[in-house]
């Protein structure tokens, strides 16, 4: 605490990213990332980039990233919003969108960013259990509210909703804008980006960072039509006029183009997720139905504490997450390449035999 | 105007930043970038890091870059935050320190995204004249306030103000942060950082984009005792966990260490900037004294508005403010190469030969 705080910045209560480390002796499952590079492609292109021109500022607009972004998701560029990373970009649209006059509604259980948007930009909000299956019931958003926020496929349950019941929370929703945050859809869910028409009130985010496999580049989108865009845009130009540097523009540029790379990589994940979700379930671990790059796991006899503790021991690294209450005793795990998920497994059986 | 932006939204007054082009037949003079490509080691340092590692996030609290920073001025890494930009940096400092219950001080012509952010984040602002010679006076800011923010040099007049005049502000603001914006200092003003010692709600920005050549990659800082720099890290928590991308970081750091380079690209900027003072002047423009890498200039019989459109012509951009009404008649030109200038003078010359 300090005497020169804003009220405001007293009371947060920030979201805490999961450990970063450079060491290579680590075998990092804890934030989601690639198992893979990026695409040569993107290599090629970044490196292009590296130069005198590194003295200009970028297009404050990102207009060619805007149109690679449209061309592939098969919208205008005015349906495109750019930001550092889909954490500015959801930022953004919290402070855009939502109201501060009725509670702002999101799962009980999911992005643990999304109460410290709340509490950063003073809306308040309600969190809507998931069922006991961990599954989100549509039916519980109908209530008033100021603003709807769900990530399809949800975090860090890794369970995905289908198109059908996005419509449906939808058309109850016409008075308030809803997010569908969709950072992790490439591994298998369906996109609501086909409800764009339809819907004025939506917004879908995506990320750079799992499936294109540049988290380190900080790169994310949102669609939504044109009076969405510009709101973003107005927040933007309010906040920061350049976020989205040189390379990381010509990065994702190169990044969605390259569509197989892309569909190699996310097959190559969803085939070395089966492959985790069996072993797992073989030593004893209930798994929740994944469409994502991770999976969230609970041991029949060890608790989630212990095995974190454990398997760090070994410089494997997973996230444990300890509220709320109902998710403390399961492990969120990403999956790694073969060898990556072959080295969880062998230790997990050592550490569970003792 | 849509049904579905917020109220704060819809009564924002965006920054308009300066235009971006690609085509290099254009003598850009109109953003204040370097002349000058950022040094060697940062093309090198930036090169190394295109990688695989880029499917990795950054490191959240960019400690490297902290250290780098800290290094050079003296501090400990815990007196300075990075962010994507000062822009970001500054928009953090206004949520995390101005009070919403008084208003927030600075001079009536200065950087126009400040009333930007008040807009923002619901601040009101009272600004303060600068005197007949566009000088600030530091006793008009002894009033009630809920914060002072005043770049140093001030943009974009390009007049600095002496570390007596800082002092002196500082010590009637004990209970209110105070910001000086030091975007262009390396240029000849002096520095506040020596007063952060002194000061505990003191806050210094910084950027990358001018003396170091890398508006391209979006890094600013700033310096302040640990307490303050916490609280800009609680509201970066709330944000977005990883501003600081893994390129921007590594050029970054790269560029503080080459104190060279920055002295001897510095040196050329202050020198042709006496050059252009020099032939402006023989052409009938007043100049204010500039202690940056750009001149604020009025002519004595053609008006900004015709100067900027026959330059325009010419393809040379320069920027031109209309608001406020006192400084509609000058034009804010950027000190470029010894070509530039050269290229700027006897196009200025021509124009007013007609």
């Amino acid at each position: 605490m300090s005497r020169y705080w804003s009220d405001r910045v007293s009371r947060l209560d920030p979201y805490v990213p999961g450990e970063q480390t450079e060491s290579k002796s680590v075998t990092k499952l804890n934030t989601n990332e690639s198992p893979f590079g990026p695409s040569e492609h993107v290599i090629q292109a970044v490196s292009r980039c590296v130069g005198e021109d590194l003295r200009l500022y970028p297009d404050p607009r990102s207009l060619a990233l805007r149109d690679a972004i449209a061309s592939v998701e098969g919208v205008n560029s005015d349906n495109v919003f750019v930001g550092n990373g889909s954490d500015e970009v959801l930022a953004h649209a919290f402070q855009a969108f939502f109201s501060s006059s009725r509670p702002i509604l999101f799962p009980d259980i999911t992005y643990s960013f999304y109460p410290s948007y709340c509490r950063l930009f003073g809306l308040s909000y309600e969190q809507i259990p998931l069922n006991d299956d961990f599954l989100v019931s549509v039916e519980s958003y109908s209530k008033q509210n100021g603003g709807v926020i769900l990530p399809n496929p949800n975090a860090p349950t890794g369970i995905d909703l289908g198109l059908a019941a996005i419509r449906k929370l939808l058309e109850n929703q016409s008075e308030q804008v809803v997010v569908i945050d969709e950072a992790y859809v490439d591994f298998g869910a369906e996109s609501a980006a086909t409800l764009l028409g339809e819907f004025p009130n939506l917004l879908v985010t995506r990320s750079f960072s799992k499936s294109y496999a540049l988290a380190g580049l900080r790169v994310g989108y949102a669609l939504g039509q044109a009076e969405l865009i510009e709101g973003l845009h107005r927040v933007k130009d309010s906040f920061n006029s350049y976020p989205v540097d040189r390379l990381a523009s010509a990065g994702a540029i190169a990044a969605i183009q390259d569509r197989d790379y892309l569909d190699t990589t996310r097959r190559k994940i969803v085939s070395n997720r089966e492959q985790l979700i069996s072993g797992l379930s073989e030593l004893g671990f209930l798994v929740l139905p994944s469409a994502t790059n991770f999976v969230f796991v609970q041991h029949e006899q060890m608790s989630a504490n212990s095995l974190n503790q454990e398997l760090r021991k070994v410089d494997i690294l997973v996230r444990h997450f300890t509220r709320p209450a109902r998710i403390e005793d399961f492990l969120r795990i990403t999956v790694g390449t073969e060898a990556m998920v072959d080295k969880l497994l062998k230790n997990l059986k050592l550490i569970l035999r003792r």
